[in-house]
């Protein structure tokens, strides 16, 4: 066992966009265990937009990171030790132990992981915590019919590319929003989504108009401004819009709706939602993404950076759209 | 029994606010009745903001208000003669029967009234449409529990006045947002608001801080822009937002809502409505209103116009929210 391991902390809060120098990489030393604790040797790091607000020192929904702490993040790896009767060495866990090479943690605090059917780091994806903000939005708030329009922005990312599929299992028409040309080739062609507007072409409104020909019955929203403006202005009555993200704000900009007007007129309900407030229903989401996945129905892409040290380059990329899929960081 | 009576058409569709010019006053002869029809004398005209929707062309949730025809509107009056079994005349009845002093529907669209303990006035009110509006955003979407605290906007109005009362007799801790010191007075001091914000003073920011010591945790809101944005800002966790009007855009201006990221933050839910959809529930909203009204619990003020030929000032008025509760046109 190694005395030392690597993590990443915060250095300072950004000004505008994360740069490097926001992180500061550190060899610390490994914790002696205390009772009912678990040694982890972290395989993956989760790179995940959400992490972007709680480098601000501005309140949201959660308490900010810490500045000189380990940055969060959700990880997945194996027991190296253990002193808690759930868990033995060897075994495989998800847990949250943040930007690390190793960490200690809680048994109560970690989840055993058969990768038998499905792959570890897909345990960071669709069947972890992205793909459960895209069954909670689905079918918790959207609530889709069989032959419903769905739209779902930032549609190629770890959480939007679950979304469509289930809707698509779903019998809906889906229609995705991404960056450029090739993420929309890979939604529409691997992804299997109906359609895909490419927003960097420049015509948004234009482009969903003719992708959404019977308009849009549910919205699932990551990204937030013009984009979610030109989803709304195809709505039908009493359509749905599931906020899970708005990722085209994290640098602090505001994000003006122009189309509120449509929130009356069509009669929609809109809820924002975090997904780790209702742990409740992982357990039923996170069993039928898993079966999917084993089944070859639920398809992923992961864009990999090796090494911790890449992380702050990867989560700088992830923010500019440069990933596709799943964003990870390979520690081992 | 007259042998014609007066009507108002929409005679041309408004460009940018409603001028008498897009009135026209007629005399009409006084139809033969089918069978099932009855012939009532209007005593009230009710005046409500969604008038204004119906009289452009543009396409909103109902069609638009046809050109050279009677205007749109709730009337209450009295039964002249009937060719229905379950009217008599002199029976007291409200309907749909426009900007008129006279006209004839099916009984099927009326619905007869008692004015034992409620003013036929009121029906148009507190104990109508306007009434079930308030009932139906505070018990279906706002679901306010006791100690809760509910803004309100336009609270003077003829919706609001009933959100805010509903409110408090539901334990809530309830701010209105109106336009003027006059008002604001009324809905302090007469509909027992705990505070009220006037939003001409200049601050709504800072004023409803002031009122919102615990925050907002039900927004009611009929008129959208600054004042939503500014109660949206005074948010706790898992607000509801119950979208009656945005009457602040009627002539047609974007109404941009500058703080769509607290929807995501806050987790808020927000639903907009159009009463006249949810008909199952007006038996139950009308009595619990009625009950309130003739026990003396529910207040409300009326400001009334004097003959249909002033009924285009009234609306113009109403739009430039320069009544005082339920306007109304009394026609008898």
């Amino acid at each position: 066992m190694p005395a030392s391991y690597q993590r990443i902390v915060l250095a300072a809060r950004p000004r505008g966009p994360v740069v490097a120098e926001n992180f500061r990489l550190e060899q610390v030393a490994v914790p002696a265990l205390a009772d009912g604790e678990v040694l982890l040797r972290n395989h993956y790091l989760s790179l995940d937009p959400y992490m972007r607000g709680r480098m601000s020192a501005a309140k949201s929904y959660a308490a900010s990171q810490a500045l000189d702490e380990t940055m969060i993040g959700n990880t997945v790896g194996q027991v190296v030790a253990s002193r808690h009767a759930d868990f033995a060495a060897g075994d495989y866990a998800a847990g949250l132990l943040g930007w690390a090479e190793m960490g200690a943690a809680h048994g109560s605090a970690l989840r055993k992981l058969d990768i038998a059917q499905v792959p570890l780091s897909v345990y960071l994806g669709a069947a972890g915590m992205p793909g459960m903000a895209a069954w909670y939005g689905l079918t918790q708030i959207i609530l889709p019919k069989a032959g419903e329009t769905v739209v779902v922005s930032a549609a190629s990312g770890a959480v939007g590319s679950v979304v469509g599929q289930l809707a698509k299992l779903r019998g809906c028409r889906v229609v995705g929003i991404a960056g450029g040309a090739a993420k929309c080739a890979h939604v529409r062609d691997v992804l299997g989504f109906d359609a895909c507007v490419d927003y960097k072409a420049g015509r948004p409104e234009a482009d969903l108009a003719a992708a959404t020909p019977d308009g849009v019955d549910g919205i699932f929203e990551n990204v937030g401004g013009a984009t979610l403006d030109a989803a709304l202005a195809r709505t039908n009555a009493f359509a749905r819009i599931a906020l899970c993200g708005l990722i085209g704000g994290f640098n602090g900009q505001e994000m003006p709706l122009k189309n509120s007007r449509i929130l009356l007129i069509k009669r929609l309900s809109l809820r924002g939602f975090i997904v780790t407030e209702h742990m409740e229903l992982w357990p039923q989401g996170l069993q039928e993404l898993a079966a999917l996945v084993a089944a070859g129905q639920l398809k992923y892409h992961e864009t990999i950076a090796d090494g911790l040290a890449a992380a702050p380059q990867a989560f700088i990329g992830l923010l500019q759209g440069q990933n596709l899929g799943k964003q990870l960081v390979r520690l081992i």
